[in-house]
């Protein structure tokens, strides 16, 4: 530990919660009281179409995310906004995160007052309030569980379930770039191993890295969802990649899909990077996981609308259940299953 | 591993997660749809004077709980109930729970079963509903963290911060027996280190034994308050220590307090231990912690009232802050500088 690194243990518990969490201003009139109490107390009653969401998050060191190459402001900024993601994904608005820690004994107050720091921009970005939280020592590793609540309304609130045969499959953003930013930093991270002054080599790379360490979530397309006037019957967000969450559409709304390949959005840096490892860039694009974009399926009735999205595209169509979920090739013909190759915590156990 | 045990990556975690929550069943109306989704949908807003009261708190084997003499599903119930302790903590009313798992490769699916048998029973016990969580591998340990929310009305939740010069100070309950049930776990497993065959000597000792393995929330002193009509000024849950806790409200009141040694609350069972082991009785019963009584204040006008509750009795009053935080002793004059020396997960390290 250097001159500039204080203990955790010179604060205790109580002591480091008020240096933590003194930046944070309230922002929202759904937060009554925040840090501080036995509970936070919030308010969704001024409106009887007013629905609470709840979704939760944990990240894990050694499993979730490497800190030799992960900066702590990074994370605390992608474990608030994964949460902020979920929000999103059921057309609603966050508005409050709790954050329990568990730290090891390595870190130092200033450690995690960078994490915080993180925690506190994509607050501040959102719009969301820190109100709550827990903090205790951990026997190793650093372990961050994040709990968002957020508000919908009656009738706009969007399941996985709701999506229908003709309906429109769309996609914000691009896809499989988070995964490629991932395999990036783990070739540099093997290649300056042991060695002392490694400069790791990101030139032109620095979309796909931004995709993997510092994430957004996709506000932007529901603001213009809520702009086209369009209500979609399904959406979740893609974090397990695009395959995964078909699926998940698929089996919650009994139906199957359609999906073209050549309609897949994909970044060029994306499609470099799996050039320069030999990998299949489809493949990546379609499992990759982690990329934050919002999938959703409207009526095609709203066709047109959809078509003018800035932020989104059409990628296939729903069917009957019967036909199975397929993508077609860039030939037009032939149909590849969809399979959830998605990321599985315990499989690489 | 044997032939009856399952490895979890056999099911993955969307088996997992099916698996274990199969058996709740939605008790609340304020629970609109539970797990399944991004988010849980929960309906906060069918009255305008409903609040909406959100804890957390975060578990971690080898910190909170050693495995060696805690049975999961013991570990499940308490580490719900602690957050439903929080909730009535307000004046409230818990109703939901996330629960968020990281798990080591040594559970087993029925390792995980066992937990979740004992987050049930504390659900159905308490009228809870579980609505989502996160599951993942872990690289060593278990963690839990569990997020609470529950319902409380505007005017009648009871915060840190209300307690008044004159008011009566009451706690619930007994003090200390958890710790002494903790004192006597440990010695029992330092007694059978080593020893394949070898029987802890628990026989008289199943109170403070049940105390520290499967405390309850107190949901029947919230009852009682309310039978009685009084509405405390301050109120929190007893977890850190009696000592702690007093601390808090005092601080947060802007008060001092005075307590009386001798209507501390303590069991004959703690008393017994303290004494085998040699240790203060009172320190222990004022800075045990993890008791998971309620402490809390009412004006002096209520002291009838008070002094009528069985679930809970007067201890000592509040005072003009310069006076500070004292113990009065049995012999009525000398008194003793209350302090927190409460359980700190960063001092331990």
């Amino acid at each position: 530990m250097q001159d500039s690194e204080t203990e955790i243990s010179t604060l205790g518990e109580f002591g480091l919660i008020d240096e933590l969490t003194k930046d944070f201003k309230i922002k929202n009139k759904s937060t009554q009281y925040g840090v501080g109490d036995d509970c936070a107390v919030l308010d969704y009653s001024h409106d009887p179409k007013l629905r609470t969401l709840v979704t939760t998050d944990v990240l894990l060191e050694g499993i979730h995310f490497d800190l030799t190459y992960t900066p702590l402001k990074h994370l605390g900024y992608k474990a608030a906004v994964v949460n902020f993601s979920d929000v999103y994904a059921m057309n609603g608005k966050p508005e409050q995160i709790t954050v329990s820690l568990g730290i090891s004994k390595r870190f130092t107050v200033e450690h995690i007052n960078e994490l915080y720091a993180g925690i506190l921009l994509a607050c501040n970005e959102y719009g969301v309030d820190l109100v709550g939280g827990d903090t205790s020592a951990s026997v190793t590793g650093l372990i961050i569980s994040i709990t968002c609540i957020g508000k919908g309304e009656e009738g706009k609130i969007v399941y996985r379930n709701g999506a229908r045969d003709t309906d429109l499959i769309c996609v914000s953003g691009d896809l499989g770039a988070a995964y490629m930013g991932l395999q990036l930093l783990e070739r540099e991270r093997e290649a300056g191993a042991g060695q002392r002054d490694f400069q790791p080599d990101f030139a032109g790379k620095e979309y796909i890295l931004e995709r993997q360490l510092k994430p957004e979530a996709r506000r932007d397309v529901i603001e213009e969802l809520h702009r086209l006037d369009i209500q979609p019957t399904a959406m979740m967000d893609v974090s397990d990649g695009l395959s995964s969450e078909l699926l998940h559409i698929c089996k919650d709304s009994n139906v199957g899909c359609r999906v073209y390949e050549e309609r897949i959005p994909i970044d060029y840096q994306t499609a470099i990077m799996a050039e320069e490892l030999n990998m299949n860039l489809v493949t990546c694009a379609m499992n990759g996981g982690e990329d934050y974009e919002l999938l959703f399926t409207v009526p095609l009735a709203l066709h047109e609308k959809a078509a003018q999205m800035k932020t989104a595209k059409i990628i296939g169509r729903i069917t009957k259940p019967e036909l199975g979920a397929y993508m077609i090739d860039r030939e037009g013909n032939d149909e590849l299953p969809i399979k959830a190759q998605g990321w599985n915590a315990f499989a690489a156990r």
